[in-house]
């Protein structure tokens, strides 16, 4: 039996999750001890305004706005950064590292964009930096990656990894709704900020693909090695008939990894409806595997808020906690061992679901596939839907095609007579060739 | 950057798991020191036929069939127990620890029975003692309940953590088959064994409740703490009612931790086909939680087969991998710090869905009304079915009700004149209380 010792703490940020994560250590201080050996004891919060914090906890003392104050601690063993952002965020961080201190931190934006050096210098100073909260917010899934699938080649991993735009899908597809009304309900609820571009551009599902991908295939990805897409161009009609064609459209963030590749990219994608991504719905995130030995696996839970946020920042607390008593610090540090390419995106292959405004007369469909097989598209499903005057609407599904191939195709085909409109191109999920 | 080091470990047993984590070691051997630091070597294989073992490694002086030979060999650090049974198997486990040696097992058997007793021993010698692969195969549990939801009260753990009976479960409810065709199926196929009896009685699945249970609520569960029904008694006509009301009847292993009391059973649930788990299908696993901050979280994946489940046991060799090189062997050791009663299976509450025959007249509802009435039994949904002559086919879905009152509710409506037969009795899913 290890002795009762403390490991005094500072909260950076006490917005959302930061308070969130005060409120699940003082709920868990009856039991911390013997979790973990030791009484994680925060003191210090680091705020803007004083005066705000202050009122928030039992202890005013605790909250400062002095970085320098927690730094020159030496006291003070780990720090959580929950302020997010990339500054002063990455600045503290580093610091806090440089100083020898443990780091949790929650944010993505950073860890998208400096994942990698930021885990060497942890290594170098022989400090923790663990960050489950950055990726699916409560949902185990960087441990389970690092340690319990530790001994896979994993080859996919994709997720839905956005509470904001599975809200909004869900909405479309089981109510009907087009794209703006399901965001304005989503705004209305709470479920979308106030500025939501980041979310429906997919550039927060971008971050989280950096992250997932860099673990998973053991090389570094970063923000700009992911190809963005957004749901936007989404519409009612295409959640209808992907409905129709036994499947539903979910914004994902795949990633691959072959033939010494990876790919990475966010897109809306059709999902079929018997594939476990496809019953996550409103706010619920997501994270699915495929490795060689472990075959399928999905990890299923609350992406964002409060409590949620905090129970994986408090693990990974515990976690340090564990480590520090058990002098093992640094026991899992940066597990990218590979310098692997990332796949541009034009050879990058999917299925593919188009919807098209086309002339309806006989010879039309021929004259498409002709253009089709002329960039090695194969159709795998047509579908003629209603008639618009004497425009016909038109639903494919192709075999796997390169997205350079598909591109030539769809100009092809918007320069023929026969065409009003590309409506929808949206990718299809299919299984990865093995 | 730690030096390249050689692990020995010896394998015990070399059927489906053991010759799995032998492939897997193989194929990770490449990569295995830049994951863990270290290379984990296989020293000696037991088995009973040395002879046949010897045809399938690539050096046969690996193969043994004297335990001693292993035991006594001071270099072999990790014995992986993948025999299976109760004896000889737990005998060599204790031994092993007491020789200093760390141990990953997958046997469920022994451990619902002795899990604490062998986690006591583990933490004395200060060895590792891991079981991921013992819940739910492939999909890593133990792991993230230890670790990541550490900072969480949780409240729940329920699982579909039997691949044979949702595997004819599920042919049930897509396919209208009758149990014992499904079953004849599940033979055919592999996916049940020639004796049938522990998957279909529920047994293999109350292990896993005692485990999985133990770990949520840090308090130890053994098998006969476990209440445990199977799936015989439903029928194609069950699953076709349950579909209509929006359900599916699944295994599941159910248990939950409030007022400092323990429910632990394996039961057929109806669960609303909108939960995680009613989609959870064939084959496949998934165990679902709930805490105090991380809300509802599911882990799904492989619960059985070859490589799956030697992901599971190499995962755990490559941990203790790093726990020997960083020196901090039973960092996670027993969890079980308190001390919560078993709640007595009269005491627990569920909702139930009844199916009656009784007399097709006026009044008859009313009678039973009555008689639930007088056990504290609420009806909540009530459908008439078809007439088979003149009896009428009745079937109630009730409110929660303890246990107790619904067996002695059923003896008095089993005694009225106005009932032919209780059809069916089966628990349906209820959201705990908060």
């Amino acid at each position: 039996m290890i002795e009762e010792k403390v490991i005094p703490i500072a909260l950076l940020g006490f917005g959302t999750v930061g308070y969130g994560t005060y409120q699940v250590l003082k709920r868990q201080e009856p039991e911390m001890v013997k979790k973990t050996g030791a009484r994680l004891e925060i003191r210090k919060i680091l705020v803007r305004d004083v005066k705000k914090a202050a009122a928030k906890v039992e202890d005013p003392s605790l909250i400062t706005d002095s970085w320098e104050e927690i730094l020159e601690d030496p006291k003070i063993q780990i720090v959580a950064e929950l302020m997010g952002g990339l500054e002063p965020a990455g600045t503290y961080i580093r610091q806090a590292l440089l100083a020898g201190k443990h780091v949790v931190t929650a944010n993505k934006d950073l860890l998208a964009q400096n994942h990698g050096k930021l885990l060497d210098l942890a290594g170098e100073k022989g400090c923790d930096l663990l960050f489950e909260a950055a990726v699916a917010g409560a949902i185990p899934v960087i441990t389970p990656l690092k340690q319990s699938l530790a001994a896979n080649r994993l080859d996919e991993i994709m997720g839905i990894v956005n509470g904001t735009t599975n809200f909004i899908l869900t909405r479309m597809n089981q109510e009907g709704m087009e794209f703006s009304e399901a965001l304005s309900l989503a705004a209305d609820l709470g479920y979308a900020e106030a500025d939501p571009t980041a979310d429906i551009e997919g550039l927060d599902a971008g971050r989280k693909v950096a992250i997932l991908a860099s673990i998973a295939y053991h090389s570094r990805v970063a923000l700009e090695d992911v190809h963005i897409e957004g749901i936007t161009k989404i519409t009612a009609k295409d959640m209808q008939y992907a409905r129709e064609m036994g499947c539903v459209i979910k914004l994902i963030g795949m990633s691959r990894c072959d033939g010494g590749q990876i790919e990475a990219y966010v897109a809306p994608m059709l999902i079929p409806s018997s594939h476990p991504l496809a019953s996550v719905n409103d706010a619920y995130n997501a994270v699915f595997v495929h490795g060689d030995a472990v075959g399928d696996a999905m990890f299923f839970g609350k992406g964002a808020g409060q409590l949620p946020t905090a129970s994986a920042v408090a693990g990974d607390l515990f976690e340090i906690a564990r480590n520090i008593l058990h002098g093992c610090c640094g026991r899992i540090s940066c597990t990218c061992y590979k310098h692997l390419p990332v796949r541009p995106m034009k050879e990058v292959k999917s299925r593919y679901f188009l919807r098209f405004l086309v002339e309806d007369r006989a010879g039309v469909l021929a004259e498409l596939s002709a253009v089709f097989a002329r960039y090695q598209v194969s159709v795998e499903q047509v579908m003629q839907k209603k008639k618009q005057g004497h425009w016909a609407e038109l639903v494919i599904i192709t075999e796997e095609v390169r997205e350079g191939d598909m591109e030539q195709a769809l100009l092809a085909i918007q320069e023929k007579d026969c065409t009003r409109e590309i409506s929808s191109v949206i990718r299809a999920y299919g299984e990865p060739e093995n």
